[in-house]
């Protein structure tokens, strides 16, 4: 594990970027959203996913002079297409549009359609907040998970974000319906860890802690298991209905290939309310009152969402962006 | 178990309620809303809950007169107050609310505070869903969960809806952040049937699926572990930042005496966009696929969400609504 100075990490994306046809603005917002990744603690859709990046970039998959183009206006909720832009920049355009109309109306909704994975969908959320606004916003994903009661890869995992502004430290929830990402079970495997609750079903059917077992069959195990099956499927509905883009059974069922998603972004302007004042006190009494809640292991305090994250981005400004020896090396060769 | 017409739970119902001060119309809406829970499978949320409904009345928590006012007017989101009125009509208000905000905006957002207990939060998916309309709504409740990491009960289970409409059956997902209700570990105990997949904690502090063991315990597991405990929060959070109402942590940890809880309302007029029919195509598309899946037990074909109260309800319509027998005396008794 290299540790290196945020801004050689960044100097050195946006040198990338630049280098595979982005303006310089926008290669140095899709560099700080890859660092900043990184910096939180997910280097999963962080560093580590920028070899990927540069592979759909160069294979055409991502246009990198893309930017969101309106389809259609109703009052406070906008459809807008991606034109298979980069994903990150694509979210971080609708959430800011998201912001722009929440300012207008209280409460504003983009619906974006033709756009590519999002990267750490968490970024979206903390931007919201820094605006003072609360966000709702999601994504479908290729089909990478069994529907409840079947066996076959029908539905995405599609991940969910909800933030909330507060002093101090947002409270922002990134998570996906299914209860450990492929990335995260392979950390796993090859630590010999078996996880924490069941990950998955192996070949045989069994739920099992075994993460090599459960990528081997492909058979991740759905967060609350028929819950976050139903929530995946109603999640890509609403985003379809919302961006009139593709819902999860049209993206490609390939890493290298998934492409083309459905994202919504919806904030809520929660600080022009009278009483927000008020308001803000009771959000910082949940919070208070949860860090002092006993723990059931001394030397792992209950955490708010987002609080990990907020520790992290703290010890690694300060230490540099922690970065997988091999990563850096191969980000160091694409340029 | 009692099968008893659908006319004849209504009349007995509005006829309680007419007896406690509810106004005819208030009283007719209040008893249809919990007879349809029961017809659509959901006991525990309709004539199950009556006798507590009427005690909430009757001690003077649950005000029959009071109707939800306008606090704030935000554009398209909007801040109500529900005057401790009954749960179940402030939401169906509120709901309606959120629906016409979204045809005058596109998507509209209420936040409902000091309301009760809303019952089934399913009854506001498939209302709005009835109008053409996509819901996203959420209530706090009582603190009755432990946040990830400990043992006492500070967050709630805070039930999320999300709606989406489809000719042919809505999908509508109503989902608690437990993975089962304390009715529903009742069920469990009372046929001695272990629960499906661990639904808590023992004495010891072991996961179990002994239903017994984790209603003594009061220890419920988060659906999907930290990832319900977490989004238990935020929701909480957006609850009280939406409506300006309590937390989780201000609301009496009794059944009988919760109370003043906040709500979420927010309704998409996704029928308005002009590729409206396109997306209504690729929503029947998804649902058809899903259908198909092969299932893993034969005798249960994979459903989509919303699919099994559907079946319940035309089954119930025409053989009776199923009713528990000592329910139903209760209630009789109850006039």
């Amino acid at each position: 594990m290299n540790r290196i100075p945020p801004s050689v990490v960044l100097e050195r994306l946006e040198r990338l970027f630049v280098g595979l046809g982005f303006a310089p603005g926008r290669a140095s917002l899709a560099a700080r959203l890859f660092a900043e990744a990184s910096i939180d603690g997910v280097a999963s859709h962080g560093l580590n996913r920028v070899p990927r990046f540069v592979r759909q970039v160069r294979a055409g998959l991502v246009d990198p002079a893309a930017e969101p183009t309106l389809v259609e206006a109703c009052g406070a909720w906008e459809r807008w297409h991606g034109g298979h832009g980069a994903g990150s920049l694509n979210a971080w355009a609708s959430a800011a549009r998201a912001i722009e109309l929440a300012r207008r109306h209280g409460i504003g909704c983009v619906g974006l359609a033709h756009t590519n994975h999002w990267m750490r969908g968490g970024a979206y959320g903390w931007q919201a907040a820094d605006a003072g606004c609360a966000l709702l916003a999601w994504t479908n994903t290729m089909p990478n998970m069994a529907p409840w009661g079947a066996a076959d890869p029908a539905v995405g995992n599609n991940p969910l974000v909800v933030a909330v502004p507060r002093d101090g430290g947002h409270v922002v929830v990134d998570m996906a319906m299914s209860q450990f990402s492929y990335g995260r079970l392979d950390t796993f495997a090859r630590s010999q860890t078996p996880t924490p609750v069941p990950g998955g079903w192996d070949a045989e059917g069994r739920l099992t802690t075994d993460p090599a077992a459960v990528t081997a069959s492909g058979r991740v195990v759905p967060t609350g298991y028929w819950k976050g099956s139903a929530l995946a499927v109603v999640l890509d509905l609403l985003a379809v209905a919302c961006s009139g883009g593709r819902a999860t059974r049209d993206i490609p069922r390939d890493p290298e290939l998934e492409g083309g998603m459905s994202q919504v972004f919806i904030a809520i302007d929660v600080a022009r309310a009278a009483s927000a004042g008020d308001t803000a006190s009771r959000i910082a009494a949940v919070i208070e009152e949860l860090a002092s809640v006993p723990s059931l292991d001394s030397s792992a305090p209950v955490r708010y969402p987002g609080e990990r994250a907020l520790q992290a981005r703290r010890e690694n400004l300060e230490r540099g962006v922690p970065v997988d020896d091999d990563v850096w090396r191969e980000i160091c060769r694409l340029n």
